[in-house]
């Protein structure tokens, strides 16, 4: 889609990729099929298992659903209601745990050494990361010659599939990750060089509240240009503003990318510019504006 | 656009023609750039001037901009904040009127008689609806064999445009109108045989209040097979679906026909279906739920 208020305001062509019309309403559903059809029957035989504040968690149970194994997936209390619920009409089981990694990672340690599911981790997964580059792989292919790119980024499964998916298609276009300054984890670890995990994420963009995965990042510290930061007043605006003049509904998580080129975060001016808008699944009962 | 878990609830293939993606986020435009650019220079050159509940007002205010003429706009009190916003940004001269058929009719006379303004009437008008009637005309092209078409009803432009289209391209597509239990002067024209206005009334469809136009209804009666009626609970909750299913966003008067086969009023089972969404201007601040 294109939005020509936007283009003018930034002199820039601007090519958004909506995965918010993929199934389930987000990218997810990629890594999630590519991980879960890529294990072996023995693997999976005591079903499926994942930590998700939503989206990968419904993307889990859908591919699991289609593979024919139980799906387990340990949600964060502060997880949106509407990412419960969808998780649970998969047929996926749904533990609780407290809002932060060790918490997910405790819960879901604790299932897995009970039932021997087998992990499909939200984006610290190679075949996640793969299924996850087919979108700037087919973003790539409906437009040529894309300049820039603009991801956002949480766990660094996106990002990190689109920068292997980018180098290999078009090797000079620039790759820039995008993410909440309550959850900036990923722009403090390629500045210091190691990855830390926030105690206290906090950003209205439920998505990105995860912590940079190991194998992400090693792909991100070597291919990706840059990391901007914005902040979630910035996100809610430009959420606002999709919604107002594209008409199409993105989630808080979609929208960091769209708030880096209205705060003029990203040089444009001239360019072709690929935006992946990873998703629209939004809890309309609480909006935040 | 589709929508899978709708075709499957009612069997059968239902396409979306978008208008919400319009310029100015909706069909309106068409209809008011064909009427004001078919006026003879002599015609606009104290301008023009409409009455409308937001969108065919914006439309006129574009048009008449581009044209190069001034524009001004009778407007209910009760229509939305952001429509009245959106005329005003486009350089139109708005003014208020009672919230009624006749409010808006004295307002617009009154100012014409002052000014000499050329009337652009938001549906009464044959430069209009054939302008609405593209909308029929591109969805007959991109989608051979629409075995029926729904299409919302307030004054009856789109409605009467879309049933000229239809007959000459696909002459056995059934043309069914929708309009909300509130403001059903259409479907109570149809039965009896003559317009009659409705004193009040009263739908959250802010587009569809106005009441039928004759010369719409001259090519309605003839050509139109029915008219279904849906209450305003259903429109919300139609409203609601769309957003969270296809995440595009709709306003309240496109959301009528969704309505209407979510509630079984059209026989679609096994059919191909062509549903116009008319617009999505909403105001965020303002949802019904």
């Amino acid at each position: 889609m294109r939005c020509t208020q936007l283009e003018e305001m930034l002199s820039a062509k601007i090519f958004f990729k909506c995965e918010n019309f993929q199934e389930m309403g987000a990218f997810k559903i990629r890594g999630a099929s590519n991980a879960i059809f890529s294990l072996s029957g023995e693997a999976v035989k005591n079903g499926v298992a994942t930590h998700s504040s939503g989206n990968h968690g419904t993307a889990v149970a859908l591919a699991a659903k289609r593979r024919g194994v139980p799906a387990c997936v340990v949600m964060p209390e502060n997880a949106s209601a509407l990412k419960k619920r969808t998780v649970a009409e998969y047929g996926a089981k749904i533990i609780g745990c407290e809002s932060t990694m060790t918490g997910r990672e405790t819960a879901l340690a604790r299932y897995v050494a009970a039932t021997g599911a087998a992990v499909v981790h939200p984006y610290n997964d190679l075949a996640v990361m793969a299924g996850q580059g087919t979108v700037a792989l087919e973003l790539h292919e409906e437009v040529p010659d894309l300049e820039v790119i603009l991801v956002p980024v949480g766990g660094g499964g996106l990002l990190s599939g689109t920068a292997v998916a980018s180098r290999g298609l078009r090797p000079n276009c620039r790759i820039i990750g995008v993410e909440p300054l309550g959850a900036d984890d990923a722009w403090r670890a390629l500045k210091t060089g190691h990855i830390e995990a926030l105690a206290h994420p906090d950003t209205i963009a439920d998505g990105l509240r995860a912590t940079l995965g190991p194998l992400p990042f090693a792909v991100i510290r070597e291919q990706v240009d840059d990391i901007m930061r914005v902040s979630d007043k910035a996100i809610i605006s430009a959420m606002r503003y999709v919604w107002e003049r594209m008409k199409i509904i993105i989630e808080p998580s979609s929208a960091v990318v769209v708030a880096a080129l209205r705060e003029g975060l990203v040089e444009v001016k001239g360019r072709r510019v690929g935006v992946i808008l990873t998703g629209g699944n939004v809890d309309l009962d609480h909006l935040p504006w």
